[in-house]
């Protein structure tokens, strides 16, 4: 298969370092081909800015989304643009390697997200009717394709547990895994997640790396986070809330989960 | 009051950008001492890296919480992050303004909290015990200030209600309003929140423009959100979890709103 990973580490000799040194070696050896895109390396560009589109002119007033939908189409996307979306569309599978800052990515993968997804790649496709809300949150240009977040955190296991001071971790990466990776169109694996991670010895390191092997030698063969389709019946469209007698009486994140 | 306006957005002539200047204006009208952080304006730099320790040495390994509490212990931290920790030093309220984009903030501002938010100023502050977790949620170097959202989306509200297909607003800004705003000790009024973006004609604006001014007059007397301080007795230490006897069997964010 081929696989892309995504990675937001600033010190090649961290702990972040060397697993994504593991897991391109160990994809390798799989006989997968295998892509970085190490964007501290690349020295990726985090900002939104009218210069994404090489065809932007002076004077004119930029808005972000028309502006992006007009260089997708017209093909007057800045390269390093049309560079991500290339290996994303040449990729079966791509991981998300980060450490958790703030609860959520570092500025610099935010930063892939908001550029990499175009108007017309991530966002703004398909038709939007009475039936049907856009190719997004189980269709969309990335149908087929899997992803998979790798992310490390400082706190403890308990801290992001169900009753836990930060909230669930998976509550936590709801706005990542649904909002940003179910909603182009990739299927989900779980996360694989690392703990505590100032104090992680060669034992835990060895415990992480037999982890994370399984886990590679699964990313065809788990089975995804069943997300709810949004446009299989279950929403009221263009309201897109839960119908009444799909999860009655859910509320929040939970609900956009198949029953089980 | 001294209020400090974290604005990201790329266009002045934006939606954004004239909610920006009806703040501004609205609040100097009232009175107000007024500073705003453009992010875009300033060409913020969002990726944290070793050069925001001006005595960062070559060959060195970088760790980022190491290196960014060193900075800030011997006074080596860029200039441009002292410069934001004194304006939010200087302020009684920090009002953050930003559209959302992919559930999140843009990515420049991200890049302002990862790299501002220092250890040492926004985390790691405080003692480490069994009784005493850091200065943190509830506590901490911002403690006695206030921060507000206003943020922007192209979304509808019901897009983003309980049963919503985006998931809970509520739910989705919990690792800001919790994680980034009141884990350093801010108290966090309601956001201030905008939907469908693209269809704001005058008569909206005019309300939108009129809800703000409310809002704006009750900066120092509304009622911040409710959420628990981590280290008052509510939660066990180190675990971090809630105690058995609060709010029982309440798991996910909303268990950390104190019951009404």
């Amino acid at each position: 298969m081929n696989v892309l990973i995504v990675f937001a580490h600033p010190e090649p000799k961290s702990l972040n370092g060397s697993i994504n040194k593991f897991i391109v070696e160990y994809l390798e050896t799989s006989g997968h081909q295998v892509k970085v895109s190490d964007l501290y390396a690349m020295n990726w560009k985090a900002s939104i800015d009218s210069n994404d589109n090489v065809a932007a002119y002076q004077n004119k007033v930029f808005q972000p989304t028309h502006d992006s939908l007009e260089a997708f189409k017209n093909h007057t996307q800045s390269e390093d643009i049309v560079a991500e979306q290339e290996k994303i569309i040449w990729a079966d599978i791509v991981i998300f390697q980060f450490p958790l800052w703030w609860f959520s990515m570092p500025a610099i993968l935010k930063g892939w997200v908001d550029r990499v997804y175009a108007a017309g790649f991530a966002y703004a496709v398909g038709e939007h009717s009475e039936n049907h809300w856009g190719n997004r949150y189980g269709e969309g240009t990335l149908a087929g394709k899997r992803a998979m977040l790798v992310v490390t955190m400082g706190g403890w296991e308990s801290h992001f547990s169900a009753r836990g001071v930060n909230g669930p971790i998976d509550d936590i990466l709801f706005p990542i895994q649904h909002g940003i990776l179910f909603y182009p169109g990739f299927d989900v694996l779980p996360p694989y997640l690392i703990h505590k991670t100032n104090s992680i010895d060669e034992e835990r390191f060895s415990q992480i790396q037999a982890e994370l092997a399984t886990r590679l030698d699964q990313l065809a063969s788990q089975p995804p986070i069943a997300f709810r389709k949004q446009n299989a019946g279950q929403y009221d469209i263009p309201a897109l809330t839960l119908k009444a007698e799909i999860a009655p009486g859910k509320t929040g994140f939970s609900a956009h989960l198949e029953d089980e």
